[in-house]
């Protein structure tokens, strides 16, 4: 699966001509043959033999996609040296521990209270199953990883304009909604609103799909019954001995299943960047950016603040700030990696063509604050038997998410209680860490009212747009700037190559970072050979 | 949540008074303060005061259920004796583990040759997260549970009328299932066909929450592009760097998506016995047995076989052989809790009731096959991008399942095989060890072949019908059975009660012999009080 190297279009063609010929029979066990399709761009480590003897890389920044850059540099013979803002490897890869001290732009100063163990993760928390790049370095490096639960069917769903504000269970809404559509379409098939889509036979097979996928009774209707209450649950559950026999619940009324909006959740589940299996790795995202950290040991400058790089006399020149004593510092090398996130590159003297200036200048950054509130009691799993996952609302905190770590201990947990978009996240980071906790701890007792502030013990938020060494998320592109930015970014200029998210169509997630670096190197290393 | 105890209709009528009296906001606030559902008839562990100095019951069976009727009834005061046919604690909680042997009726013995860590577990395998029975014992006794990863979009499914017979990833499948049928009733609401249900208002919401649901274009089409892509996969998925683009997938043909008949496996994982956060023990099933079994240290005589209980001398006699000796003794006590499954309690000359000997022969039971199959290397992982999860298949293996333990380590894993149901069970069960795993390899290679057989290491196999101590594998009750025998089977005859998942409705789950043996428990101590 990993070796398929053929353009998509040619394979289409090639797929087509066979199906022509021999029938869907030898066209599928031709695509059985090559896989049914790939599930990344990641096809092993680089190849980046033949470097020329103390060639040098100087590499601006020790996140994911830089350490990774200089791991498979050094591994090639060249010789690296890492630039570092920060005081630790990781960059946006990065845990709040108990003890940890955060300070955001602004001034603001968290020392975090968590218990031991716990922790928030401010940027990445999960990884997808097809983030093979990722992956792959996770087990090289030895980072344990463990499922992370992104779908709980036990969560909650809380919308203002349903259900009187009420939250309700994801299961019994996304079951409600969908043994909805299985019955309507069914009866629209009967009013024959299909009648000019489709054969009678494929209509019956049709409707017996519908029955089954949605959980209908023999009469094509999703009701009240043991059918509905599979999947919605009961009213009384089945038990054992004398009153073993369950009480069937009542679906919701659909009018309100439909304010409650759910298919917008239902739909974020399955798409793939959610799917199952997702991972987590073991005592937080940050295991992997110090696991990184440990492979280039020893190459790393940290709190470096680069200021200026020039590649006019035939190699590259970095000025920084050396923080910890103040003065300014000029290291030299053949080549550099850069992946400074392009909110501060584009406020640094770099020494690149005027258009891949413009590159850097036309990519705003999304923006999100994150808060973890940690709590006493696991009451959610003890009390209300939600293990991990996601209750959403559309209050501006957007979720909370319970903790797939520690899962079913008696040891306190540390809650995501906010992740948000857009707006709301300027509103949040205009507050100090006490308001926003405040807020959050308002916003989420809708879910758990009675315990959420009860149980409360401590918590800590990064807002970041406030974070000193990215000013902002992650990279938005958009159809236009991808169209006429993006090439210009990514491409080689003379010595300097960038990479980071920012340079790849994954943006926000590492798995971007780590391809996109992975390319980057490979680009510069073929230069190189022909310098 | 655990403590609402009012009956269902009467909670229903005064539901349906508030909200004619106060409208739905007032409705929903009354049911959230009431709790949505009950998720379970767990109320914590019995209350079984005052039980009279010097009273001694006999469990007879050391499964789940009645170590549990043992521990509880001790923790009241009773002097309990456990009478057990295997040398074991757990009965059906049971992972075969390298180095075991285990011979079934029929006289074939099987050395289990898996490597340390792995197991089968020829029982039960997974954990919803409402049996809150088992949860809280499990918490209880301090076995380290994990998620059991039940739905994983990136494994196979196969129907040999599908696909010219080759197995697609789930993901594709349900993506295409419930995208075309979202885009079917877009165009049924176009057609008219639900003009008469609903009106043109509710009929645009719907048809918006449909495009979102269902990923359709702007023009309600699924058809290939980013919005499916996203949920089915790309043919060339984003990367980083200069090729990062994605290539978007054509969705399947709608025609050959039905004859895969993915929805019926898209509705069972939807089940509540199926949803979201399931768990499994960490090392296999058997910790739970192991860990009920050390509450009751003691109190078990293993390698006991039952073989007549009465009470008309104003208490129960049991007597049993020693399997050890050969010998046949009595034990005595002034109750007992009876946990024999049926198919064998019907072989013993029990003194109950008429009606309760129909009732305990009135009940067959399931066979079942689990075939594990230990492979050297866990391709699926490394290649395949599956983790944990199950592919279906219309063959008689019916499926093959990925170990939800030791994901992405570099250690042997154990593949479920085959659970087969049905005739096919009877058939495996009519094959030597031997042929089971050779059936098993032959039709699991549908889904990994030149991988299957060549990464095969060593297997067991486990046929419910041969299993010495329970000659099948649950009850199998309808709904006629329950009607004429089911309270006559659970009702306290005497100083006897029967316990196990046959006197629940929970029937072949752990969680049911649970619930029925604190049932059971209750009622002879209130009956013992009465005395």
């Amino acid at each position: 699966m990993l070796n398929e190297t053929g353009a998509a279009p040619t394979r289409r063609e090639v797929l087509r001509a066979i199906g022509m010929i021999g029938g869907s029979a030898v066209l599928y066990q031709t695509m059985e043959a090559w896989g049914h399709a790939k599930e990344t761009q990641f096809a092993g480590p680089p190849n980046l033999s033949g470097a020329r003897a103390g060639a040098s890389v100087v590499v601006l920044g020790a996140g994911l996609s830089g350490m990774l850059a200089a791991h498979e540099l050094r591994k090639a013979g060249y010789k690296v040296e890492i630039l570092e803002y920060n005081n630790r490897p990781g960059g946006r890869n990065w845990s709040l521990y108990g003890g940890d001290t955060y300070t955001e732009l602004g001034g603001a100063v968290q020392k975090v209270g968590f218990a031991p163990g716990n922790y928030l993760n401010p940027g990445p928390w999960r990884i997808p199953y097809h983030h093979r790049t990722l992956l792959h370095y996770c087990r090289e490096f030895g980072v344990a990883l463990e499922p992370f639960i992104q779908l709980n069917h036990q969560a909650l769903v809380h919308n203002s304009q349903a259900f009187g504000g009420k939250p309700m269970p994801y299961r019994d809404l996304a079951a409600d909604f969908e043994g909805n559509v299985a019955e309507l379409l069914g009866k629209a098939i009967d009013n024959r609103g299909l009648d000019s889509v489709m054969t009678a036979e494929d209509r019956d097979m049709l409707k017996e799909a519908l029955r089954g996928w949605g959980l209908l009774d023999k009469d094509m209707r999703y009701v009240k019954g043991n059918a509905s209450s599979r999947r919605r649950g009961f009213d009384r559950p089945p038990g054992g001995g004398v009153d073993g026999a369950p009480i069937y619940s009542e679906p919701l009324p659909f009018k309100d299943v439909m304010d409650s909006r759910v298919w917008g959740i239902v739909a974020q589940h399955m798409t793939i960047d959610h799917q199952t299996t997702m991972f987590q790795p073991v005592g937080g995202m940050g295991m992997i950016g110090k696991a990184f950290g440990k492979q280039v040991e020893g190459l790393v400058r940290y709190g470096a603040k680069v200021t200026k790089v020039d590649q006019s006399g035939g190699a590259v020149s970095v000025d920084y700030i050396d923080l910890a004593s103040g003065q300014t510092r000029t290291t030299k090398a053949d080549y550099c990696v850069c992946t400074i996130p392009l909110g501060i590159l584009s406020q640094i003297d770099i020494d690149v063509s005027g258009a891949k200036k413009a590159a850097i200048a036309a990519v705003p950054y999304s923006n999100s604050v994150k808060i973890g509130l940690e709590m006493k009691r696991r009451f959610w799993e003890e009390d209300e038997a939600i293990y991990g996952g996601i209750s959403f609302t559309d209050q501006e905190i957007a979720m909370i998410s319970y903790p797939s770590g520690g899962m079913h201990s008696r040891t306190p947990g540390v809650i995501l209680g906010a992740y948000t978009f857009g707006e709301a996240s300027y509103k949040f980071a205009g507050m100090t860490p006490e308001q926003r906790i405040e807020q959050a701890l308002k916003m989420g007792s809708v879910f758990h009212p009675g315990k959420y502030r009860e149980q409360f013990s401590n918590g800590a938020s990064v807002a970041w747009s406030r974070v000193p060494f990215t000013l902002g998320c992650c990279a938005m592109w958009n159809e236009e700037t991808r169209k006429e930015h993006y090439q210009e970014l990514v491409a080689v200029d003379d010595r300097i190559v960038l990479a980071g998210e920012h340079a790849s169509y994954i943006g926000c997630w590492m798995e971007g970072a780590l391809l996109s670096s992975l390319d980057a190197v490979t680009r510069l290393h073929k230069r190189a050979l022909e310098a």
